[in-house]
């Protein structure tokens, strides 16, 4: 692909998007049923494109969790369906009046959510990404340029002609949903160059991916999906509440961006709940990296997986089945210790004194603070939000959990009688 | 100025700003009461050290209007101290309760509004800016690194160490406010770069330093402060309210964003409006650059100041007493010209039909609409904002004027007892 044929793209979609940002609800409503429906006739199809990829992958060599991510299977189709029709029944979020005033001389002010135009999404491997983010996109009004990884190219091309196809039956413009067909790295570049045509751009994946586009993204761009996560154990905490959610929140799904990476515990409350804590999560066959005081309290029991930490222990996303474990002196230490090293995604606090948990909310400035609970809360399902998009770690714009309203932007509407402004 | 040193100011500034997110209203308050006393006390160096900046600048052979904007008297200084005035009068937008509901098992929700940390200001000529914003980002608990012209950097030297001194008498950090005493370009493309450590950069300005920051900066920035402003005349509207909206669209203040710039026609009413139209700008010395249709209709009448317009004409902010006119056949002759020559500010339709109304509103993408109403009205001020510290023309983020509630994000703080996840 040449660069001007990505431009033509590019311009394409955004011309489409004029159109699909004056859909009704019931049209995208609609659309994405029609979607829903091909989708479910075409599914053999869909495997069988993605059985090519997933053997190329394997050629190549790729992990056994990059091939678990990039294959698809009847019960993922379904999980597939299932976010189509999730999305289907929530409600549009284009078109909510916002604020509507009424200003001197009788003149009405409204302020009206509108789609934001044209969406870009860089992502990996997973497939299911494909219809996820063109039906949230859909949803919201907005035309969506896709660049998924080369890994799944056969899946993905084979997902958007289905799409396409569909948005030609629906008898409309089927630019709504592109896909940059090359798997030239160079392209993805001069993708996050066309500021003047996408209005933001959401990478879905890794670390590496993320980093670069928030380096090299011209337009508004997400970071998120990195999440350095903090519990601080204070001196009123109760124990029995505190060893679930700590190990809900390493053990439950390790692999995600909210699990527990760094546990701070007050050196009041040490000798009671570590003992008991490093039993659960080392029966939960988590590796557990001590700095020296937490270390120094345990080392009598000769735990295998308990390890003294290193300075790498401590600011780091495991991703893993290990955790590092820090004593603090106070509440301030702790506080510190999150802001020298946390990454404003999801942080903790287990306590009973509401001044703690009030000073701890009042100064750790991260996406979502969990009083007394799981860090793997901090998930746009769970807070309600109907479908995620993403969770964002950036402060200007959407933070935390993405929803459909994270897709729009507003316009201000005046409402006069002929006014002229005078002063 | 070496770029280390900015980095360490950039660094002080963004520590102190953990300090002022936890300031109370009253405490925020007190502190721009004090900076506001200040001001006043010193109100004659300040007049002192202006008059070397405008000396200097009359010197470089700089222009009536940008000497004008450099220029401070005893009035000025009293509009200075009304603005901080106004801004002590306002609503504190930090810790607003945006959203609070209860989640599974009792867990409750909340969205509360935080300041985004450290804002970033780079300006021009007027000296003004640095205790309007100063204020502002105060007020909204944010710290702020300025950096203005160098023709005034006498005048913004003497008013931030005015402010400063205040922040020490209050017995806190004076790293709230920062202004770059350098004057190196070169500085401003590295103060662009510190991502890091500013969470949102605003320009305020002529277009190159707005398209500029678009350009360079690392950070989401602000693009605004260019608009290339229409408005529509349906063959419905009412010609007495039409005249008197397009002519103070035009000339109550033809020197900003939200001025009119080209007149679209609907040919069924260009015959019976345009004649009066023309005689009222002309009356006002208003240069007319008319299309050939529009052209025709009034050469009878032989204006001085009626011209055929160019190609150039369309699509031209003209920040002067200048209006070009084309003859439309169909609204959506005119919402195309709108999409392809528009800037996305602000756009006006005068109709009296509610179809016509709708269709525009619907159709055209641009941060305010304008409904029989002057283009002039598009103003934090008259939006009922209290204060304006931009009208952004971006999608993603703050769209059109935007107040203090813009000047900050906000957390999720989940509350629980204890509550672990299982899904």
């Amino acid at each position: 692909m040449k660069k001007q044929d990505l431009i033509n793209l590019t311009k394409k979609t955004h011309k489409a998007s004029r159109t699909l940002s004056n859909f009704s609800s019931d049209d995208k409503n609609k659309l994405l049923k029609l979607i829903h429906v091909n989708i479910y006739k075409n599914r053999n199809n869909i495997l069988k494109n993605n059985k090519i990829d997933i053997r190329n992958s394997k050629d190549m060599n790729k992990d056994f969790a990059f091939i678990d991510r990039l294959t698809l299977t009847e019960h993922k189709i379904e999980l597939m369906l299932n976010g189509i029709e999730n999305i289907i029944s929530l409600n549009d979020p284009v078109g909510k009046i916002i604020e509507d005033k009424i200003l001197d001389n009788e003149m009405n002010l409204k302020k009206i959510t509108v789609p934001l135009g044209v969406i870009g999404v860089i992502y990996e491997s997973r497939p299911d990404i494909t219809t996820d983010i063109s039906s949230l996109c859909i949803k919201s009004g907005n035309a969506v340029i896709l660049k998924g990884g080369k890994e799944s190219i056969n899946t993905n091309l084979c997902l958007t002609s289905i799409i396409k196809q569909s948005l030609k039956e629906f008898g409309t413009d089927d630019n709504f949903v592109n896909l940059i067909e090359s798997t030239d790295r160079k392209i993805t570049k001069e993708f996050l160059q066309l500021n003047e045509y996408i209005d933001l751009m959401i990478p879905r994946g890794g670390k590496s991916l993320v980093k670069m586009v928030e380096k090299e993204a011209k337009m508004p761009s997400i970071t998120g999906g990195i999440g350095v996560t903090h519990i601080y154990i204070d001196p009123s905490a109760d124990i029995y509440k505190a060893i679930p959610v700590v190990l809900n929140s390493k053990v439950s799904k390790p692999s995600v961006c909210n699990a527990l990476d760094t546990l701070l515990i007050h050196s009041k409350i040490l000798p009671t709940f570590l003992p008991l804590m490093i039993k659960s999560l080392s029966e939960s066959n988590v590796e557990i990296r001590c700095d020296t005081k937490s270390y120094n309290e345990i080392k009598k029991y000769n735990y295998n997986n308990v390890l003294k930490s290193s300075k790498s222990d401590w600011g780091k996303e495991f991703l893993d089945l290990i955790i590092s474990i820090k004593c603090v002196y106070s509440i301030e230490e702790a506080i510190s210790h999150i802001y020298d090293y946390g990454s404003g995604h999801t942080d903790g606090i287990i306590a009973e004194s509401k001044n703690s948990i009030k000073t701890f909310v009042n100064n750790i400035d991260s996406a979502a603070i969990m009083v007394n609970a799981s860090t793997q809360f901090n998930d746009g399902g769970e807070f309600g939000l109907g479908a995620e998009v993403a969770i964002s770690t950036n402060k200007y714009g959407a933070r935390g959990p993405m929803g459909l309203e994270n897709l729009c932007s507003y316009k201000w509407i005046l409402t006069g009688k002929g006014n002229i402004r005078i002063r």
